[in-house]
Parts: C-alpha cells; sequence; structure tokens
C-alpha cells in the first residue's frame, strides 16, 4: 500500500475542493454573526499561514489561540498544523497562575487573542517569556488601546497575505499538530500533545454511523469550546465532511445556544450537562422548533437521567453521552443504542444512555481492580485503562506522566464498572471515591439519584472522614429556585434505591458546588468548604 | 500519542468481546443455511488459527481461499491476517491456466477449498507447485473421494484445535494481510497485496455516514464474492461494527437473493449491476419485501439510470453507485447525494447518482490529459489517477508495476470526467476509449444510453477502424427476449441524445456480449467477434 499519511492537510484540501459552497456561521460577539464559505474559509486559513510563517512560524512552532468557538479559531485550527506548526489551545478558564505556567511551558512563541479576552492577557503579559508577537481577533478594523507590545492586527496580516499559500507536503502522520492542558488535581496543568495522526483518526471515527455520524449533511454546532480539548473533535471531523458548522462564539446564554439551534437548523450539538440543564430550562420559557436536531452529545460529567429522558420522550432527540478526556484528543466512548436494546423497558434504555457507553472502533479498555479485570456484571468497580492511537502517551514534559501512564495503559483515573452490554460506567473519580468499611461507594450514583428529585438542582456527594467506617458520604446539594426539602426527606428518598450503608450520614444545602474551568465538580474544594461550614465530624 | 497499530486483530477482538450475540447467517449449498453467533464464529476463527498454526503457517505464509461467500471464508478472513500470513482469495472464476499461475505466483502453502469446487482444484492440483496441504470445506462428515494428496477436513481440524489460541500482538500495521489477483487485458493476472492498515482504513471509511455507513444495526449481505477485491471490504467492516451478515454461499439466482433479502431483513448489499437487473426482473414477477433495504450498493461496470430510478422511486430505496478496483481494496468513491443537490430535479439527481462519485475522506485524485489537470466541466475527459493509504503501490513481483505505479499515483486506466461537483463520472477505459478524427468519444455513455431503450437488455459500444477518422464506434446490442428494433430506430434513438459524430455508425445484434470473470464486458474478445461476424469494414 502507499506511504500516504495520515495529515491534517488532507481534510483542509478535501473541504477546499468539494466544500467550498458550505457554510460556516461564526458569532464573534453579541453584535455580529458572520457567514462565510469553506472557499473562503480556506483561502483565509491559507493566508494566516502565510502571515504566521511570515512572522516566523516553522516545524515545530507553538502558537497559543486564546479564543471563543470562532471563524478565526478554525482558521488557526488548520492554518498552524498544516504549516507543521502546534496549535496550543489554552483554556481561557484558568486562573492566571495557571495561564503563565502553561504558556511558558508550551514556549508558545505567538499568541492569537480575542479581543475581549486581552484584559487576562495583559494582566500575565510582563510574565509571558516566549510570547514575541500578540495577534489580536476582532471585528474593527482600529485595534484597541493596550499596554501589549509587538501587536498585530488578524485582519490587516490577512489583508496582505497569500491566499495561495501552499502547505508542506512532507508533514509525517506522527508529527505534532496540537496541544491542550489539562488541570491537576494539585499542582500545575499537565500538557497532552495530539499528533496527526491522532486527530485524523479520532474524527473519522467520530463520522461513523455508530459513533456520531458527523456527514456532509449535518449542520454542526460545538458549544463544547474550542480551547477545551479539541472541542471534543468536532471541527475536524466537520471540515473533513463538508459539515455546516456553527460557531456560538463569546458569552453565549442558553436563549442564544436555542434561537441557533432554531435559525440555523442545527443536526447536532454538543456540551456539558449545565448546558443541556439551561437549554431545557430555557426551551421550557419559550418553545423553539429544535426538530431539526438529530442527536445531542453530552459529557464531562454524569447526565441526569430525567434530562436524557425529556429530550429523549419529549422532544424526539437521541442524546448521547460521550466520555473522553483531554489525554484522549478526547472521545473513547458514546452511549449510543445498540440493536438489542430496541425492546428494552424505556427506564432501562435511559440507563443505558446516561452511561459512559461503547469504546469506539480503535480504542482498547480495560477495568481493573485488585483482582484483576473486573466482570461484565455492572456491580464490580475498578479503574479504567486505555489504549489506542489517540490516546496520549505522555503529559508534555511533565514527570507526572509517570503516574498515568503504565504498562502500555493510560490509568484515566475514573472507577467504572462493565455491564454485561459492553457499556462502561463511570461511578467515581478514584480521588473521589469513598472507601467505607473496606467497600467502595459510587459518589457518582448518589449524585445522580439526588438530582432526580424534584427539588434537587445539583448535587455532589463527598467522603468525609469517619472513626469507625474510615469514610462516609456526605451530600452537598443545591435546591431550585423556590422549592425546599428537608435532610431527612432526601434520605429517606435514596434510602428506597440505595443498600443502607451506601446512604450518606448528612445532607448539607449550599448555595453553589465549586467547579473546575470545564464545569467539572471541584471535591477538593467543596471538601475543604464543607469542613469550614460544616465543622462537625460524621464519627 | 501511543503506537497502537491498525491491525485487524483489533476488529476481531471487537467483535469477539462486544457483539457475541449477534448473527452470522451463512448458506453453504442449496440445501444447508447455517446461523451461527459472532461469538461461535469467534471461537471457530481461533480455532482455524490454531490448526493453521499447526500445519506449519506462521509469519508470511500464503493460505489460498477458494471458496463462496460463507461463514467458513470468513474464518479464514480473520484465522489468516491475525496470525500474520496472508489470505489469498483466488477467484474461483479464473482458467485453468491462470490459476495454476497465480497459486503458484503467490506460492500458497494451504489451500482451502469449498467442495463443490473440488473438480477444478484436482484439474490443476499436479500444476500446483507449492501447496502442501487441501482443506476441504463441507458440511458432510465424511469427505468426498478425490484425486487429491494431503487433504484434511475443515470441520475436523477446528473439532481438535485450541479455542483460546492467542493471536500475536507485535503484528506491524504495514504488514500484508491479504492479496488478490486482477485481471489483465493480456498475459496473466497480476497481484495485489493488502496491508493491515489499509484494511482498517478502508473499513473504518465505510463505515463513515457518508459513505455506506455500516453500522452495528445492518445486516450486510455481499452478494459480491470474497474472492474478489475483499469483497468490497464490507465483511472486514461488519465485523468491526458487529453488523449482521447474510453470506448467500453458492450458486444463487435473482430468486435466493430477493427471499433473503425478505427473510433475513438485509438493510445493506453490493454486486455488480447484473445482479440488479436480475434482481429486479424477478421482483416484478413475485412481489417481496424488500423495504428493510436501506441502500442496494453498486459497482464493477455502469448502471442503466432506469435501474438505478425504479429502486429509488418504486421501492424508495438508495441505490449507492461506487467505484473501485482490485488494486484500491477496492473503494475509493461513491455516488451519495449531497445536500445541494435535494432540490434537483429528479432527472438530474439519478444521473448524479449513475456516476461513480465522490472520493472518500483519505483519497487523493486527479484526472489527467496532455493538457494537464481537467476542469470541472463534466466534459472534459482524462485519465483518473489515484493516491491514499489503501491504493496499492506495486502489483506483487510484476514487472507491470512499472506501467501502472508512476509518479506515486495509480493510473487507473480509467478515463473519467469531473462535474462541478466533484463528481467523478468513467466514460471509459483508456484500451476501450474511440478516438475519431482526434476527438474522444465516451463508450460507457453511448452504452448507458442504449440500455435506457425498452427492447435493449445490453449494450456494449467499441471502436472500428476507419481509413478517414482512424476510430468509429460500433453498437453491440443484446435484445431482451421477445422484444425487437432496427438498427435504423436504435440510431435514432441516440441522434435525439449525442452530437452527430457520437452516434455509431452501425449496430449488430448479438446473443451475448462477452464477459470476464467479474462480469465486465471483455471488449477485446467482443471486438475479435465482430471481427469475425462483421468482416466488412466500417470505412
Amino acid at each position: 500500500m502507499m506511504q500516504a499519511p495520515l495529515v491534517l492537510t488532507s481534510f483542509f484540501k478535501r473541504a477546499e475542493s468539494y466544500f467550498a459552497r458550505k457554510s460556516i456561521i461564526s458569532r464573534t460577539s453579541p453584535h455580529k454573526i458572520h457567514r462565510l464559505t469553506y472557499g473562503q474559509w480556506a483561502k483565509r486559513t491559507r493566508c494566516l499561514a502565510d502571515a504566521l510563517t511570515k512572522l516566523g512560524m516553522t516545524r515545530g512552532t507553538k502558537v497559543g489561540s486564546f479564543a471563543w468557538n470562532q471563524h478565526r479559531h478554525l482558521e488557526a485550527y488548520f492554518a498552524v498544523p498544516c504549516s507543521g506548526a502546534i496549535l496550543h489551545m489554552v483554556n481561557i478558564r484558568l486562573s492566571e497562575e495557571h495561564l503563565i505556567y502553561i504558556i511558558n511551558h508550551a514556549e508558545d512563541e505567538i499568541l492569537m487573542v480575542d479581543v475581549d479576552l486581552l484584559p487576562i492577557i495583559e494582566n500575565i503579559a510582563p510574565k509571558l517569556k516566549t510570547v514575541k508577537h500578540y495577534i489580536i481577533m476582532t471585528d474593527e478594523p482600529a485595534l484597541p488601546k493596550t499596554t501589549l507590545q509587538n501587536v498585530l492586527s488578524y485582519e490587516d496580516l490577512l489583508a496582505t497575505a497569500d491566499e495561495e499559500f501552499q502547505f508542506p507536503e512532507d508533514i509525517d502522520e506522527e508529527a505534532p499538530a496540537g496541544m491542550c492542558y489539562t488541570s491537576a488535581t494539585t499542582g500545575n496543568p499537565k500538557g497532552v500533545v495530539y499528533s496527526h495522526r491522532g486527530l485524523v483518526l479520532h474524527s473519522i471515527m467520530l463520522s461513523m454511523s455508530d459513533s456520531m455520524g458527523i456527514a456532509e449533511r449535518d449542520v454542526v454546532m460545538p458549544i463544547v469550546p474550542m480551547f477545551h480539548a479539541n472541542a471534543w473533535g468536532l471541527p475536524f471531523a466537520s471540515v473533513n465532511v463538508g459539515a455546516t458548522q456553527v460557531l456560538p462564539g463569546p458569552q453565549f446564554t442558553s436563549a442564544l445556544i436555542m434561537d441557533l439551534i432554531e435559525q440555523e437548523k442545527v443536526t447536532l450539538t454538543a456540551g456539558v450537562p449545565t448546558i443541556w440543564i439551561g437549554a431545557l430550562q430555557e426551551q421550557e420559557k419559550k418553545e423553539r422548533d429544535i426538530s431539526s436536531l438529530r442527536a445531542i452529545c453530552c459529557g464531562g460529567s454524569a447526565s441526569p437521567t430525567r434530562l436524557i429522558r425529556t429530550f429523549e420522550e419529549k422532544y424526539g432527540i437521541p442524546y448521547i453521552v460521550v466520555y473522553g478526556m483531554t489525554e484522549t484528543t478526547p472521545i473513547v466512548a458514546l452511549s449510543n443504542y445498540m440493536s438489542w436494546m430496541d425492546d428494552w423497558p424505556i427506564e432501562k434504555r435511559i440507563e443505558a444512555r446516561a452511561m459512559q457507553g461503547m469504546t469506539m472502533a480503535g480504542i482498547e479498555s480495560s477495568i481493573i481492580n485488585e483482582a484483576g479485570e473486573v466482570p461484565w456484571d455492572g456491580e464490580t468497580m475498578g479503574e479504567l485503562r486505555l489504549k489506542g492511537p489517540w490516546i496520549s502517551d505522555e503529559y508534555y514534559r511533565d514527570e507526572r506522566t509517570a503516574d498515568a501512564y503504565r504498562d502500555g495503559w493510560l490509568y484515566t483515573g475514573d472507577i467504572a464498572v462493565r455491564t454485561e452490554d459492553g457499556f462502561i460506567k463511570i461511578t467515581d473519580r478514584t480521588k473521589d471515591l469513598i472507601k467505607s468499611g473496606g467497600e467502595w461507594i459510587s459518589s457518582v450514583d448518589l449524585e445522580n439519584a439526588l438530582m432526580t428529585h424534584d427539588a434537587v438542582f445539583e448535587a455532589a456527594v463527598i467522603a468525609m472522614p469517619h472513626a469507625k467506617w474510615q469514610e462516609r458520604p456526605l451530600a452537598c446539594v443545591v435546591l431550585k429556585e423556590g422549592q425546599s426539602v428537608t435532610e431527612q426527606e432526601l434520605l429517606a428518598f435514596l434510602e428506597n434505591q440505595f443498600a443502607k450503608w451506601w446512604v450518606p450520614d448528612a445532607v448539607v444545602f449550599l448555595e453553589e458546588i465549586p467547579k473546575t474551568s470545564v464545569g467539572k465538580f471541584l471535591k477538593a474544594k467543596l471538601r475543604d468548604n464543607v469542613a469550614e461550614i460544616y465543622p462537625k465530624s460524621l464519627v
């Protein structure tokens, strides 16, 4: 067979030649929605590559992006890797300390910044050691006043660049194309480098009928940010097949999301559960026609079954739970219904849907505990390990590599069970697992159950030290506006569903649950907070 | 990213672990249909690998198969390559001379033979130089009498083999997995070797929504033979996603095909146009419920537009033309409707459907003539060239490699145009092209037009020498039973559709058109035949 490398350039050329007439809809500010064709986008992408090359970008140069989901970001998604350089998608939600760390650690030489995010970068710029050029992405003809040095305008650069810039044809498929940093429980974020091969295979798998099935006919709206784990790979997959893309831009609301779905006839969208909880509330307030949707993909944390059921039963929209992490490009599993589930009762089907599902073709998975590989019984917990061509094999220049990457596997830190159908169900993080009297209790199962209660908006269950049982669960609950429920009522509600020893010893009611920059419960912080407001031991 | 090789073993393990309950329906004779689960199939496949290993199969050993589409053949499809050996799928329709050549040329050491094909092998066995063992695939407990030496029973071998045989884990993705020979216009067939990587990528691309979209929910029936270009990759793709497979076995009829579609609720099937012409006639004779079909895939030669339209309009079944060749694993393009074609008039849509379509993700195509790359005008003809990870880069130990593989491209020998939509339309073979007065005439366009005539069953158009114009077209026509039409009527029929100089100078009526072993018109033979029965020159 020919030595034809799996590189992103082939995606770019495919979109440019076959799908030039297709559209990209890009919201860059609350006042501006751009509509451009793939043909225009492709020319602009070549211009960007030319401009960056003139600024000194060459093989292996790190170019940082600090931006929302918008078309200029999508231009960088291809202009940088197709030139043989590396796009570092900087998570805009990190603390200043962590931003300084990762930009310096990655050694970004050029930083492309959305104009509304400029103040953050101005604050940290004095501490950035490697950045030589700042490029401001703005719709305005003039650049804003800024304290930054070496500032350029994105549109000015493109205006004088060559739209026939030629990408190199000798990029190795193993060459790095992109990188993201993922938050660590303690210490600095850890860097993950994505290769062309990994991104290409991941994208193609996303287009398989049995995963997301992304196709030319789709109108894809990634709500998951492009600064977080490649926006789950949707922009790459969409370019390859020529799907219409809707990029919702900065500071969007639930109302905006629902308006875009209705107006642009979005067929596939993806985001964390918080997005869909908000979307549903918005839909109940003001009904839009969302019948164009053929699937909602949701991941990042557990989806309440009631949410899934409402979308599937009331609106007829498949709600696919996806699983992955920054280290895995990210998608490795999806909860698509298998044909043999068609005649299951609806409750059992929704239960399957809420799981992380079956691993995609190409991914090998293993769930182990002290006794070895766990049986497929839906009960026995173990740590999930992963192998595959889009699973990273190290943290970038980081000693913590040795903790996570062992024996040829990525140890995910997620505790999971596997059902007899082969579905993976995450029950906890290794660090959040509650070990009571030597037995494991799944905080995620308890949280999911609590969140089915009418009065509960969010719930997190954490381990508290206990003299006799080592650890016991404590439920932290945020109520819905205007709702009330007592601790006793909630515990009684759980008693009907779980073994007695699983039921938390107490419930505390909070205003909010602290979350990470990507919307996951920050349980370490929660434990600290609770220790303050709930000083009595559970002993 | 991890070094996770793209090997067929991952498909096998996926089916074995996730889809053990799914079915394979295998017809091995007119009297026997087997139903086995993927779980049973996987055990039998491991047993076969064990048995072959005990017979001496090791890395790189060539194992020949001489068999129909049935489950034992599917076991060999994985047992051999997953062991690091190479499955040589011998085309049972070749002449004895060519069979002897290819089995000796490939150096097959083991030959697995369907019992009803035994007489062919008995005839040639004395001339086979490398075969050490013959394995007979039969449902009968006892082997038939045979003149062959070193004969073993497939089922006996499996009965004593280890169903926990472990496949090696260190197979390189570039390692050879299979091989097929393709007929040459003159001389011996030419061998093509398929790598694990090529087969894996090809299969995954077949599962993309925008190609065949093969999925777990599908019931896939490959009518295209497993001894011809990997049965278009359907068996590999089906195993990867756990699709139910229906293997129609030996000597099937149109009636059997339609019965199987109805009884097994086939959703996707694939074969050459002759199959679908016959199927439609059968359906018109005795109507079956074929509403389970979500697509018919057809390739190998041009599909009459009337056939396509009947399936799409009368039965509501998408009829997807696919394009490829033995050298390309084989699928490289498909005629899926693009979203922008939805509001085209039906005639224009069907015309697009009849084309070879858009190349799949991963495949680079080029159509060139003396003036370079042809414009996308649907008119300018050139030779189609292909590049990509499942395109072969040589003929196996064959000097003819230099003719077809040049400048990093496979020169397909197909003459094509490209439409403004990027669709490829094959207009001829380089060797069959008619060059009249320096201009090219497409024999395929004329044939397609002739085959839309009510009275015409088949039509082939060939070049005849001409003193003034160098070459002029001659139409060779087979009429439908009980139909009649005159030469003048047919020529008048064409005059309405083509430029005057394209219209053939004459029509000859034949009983049949000679075809290759895979059902393609054998134009060289036809030219010879016609020269005999139509001795007057066209001058």
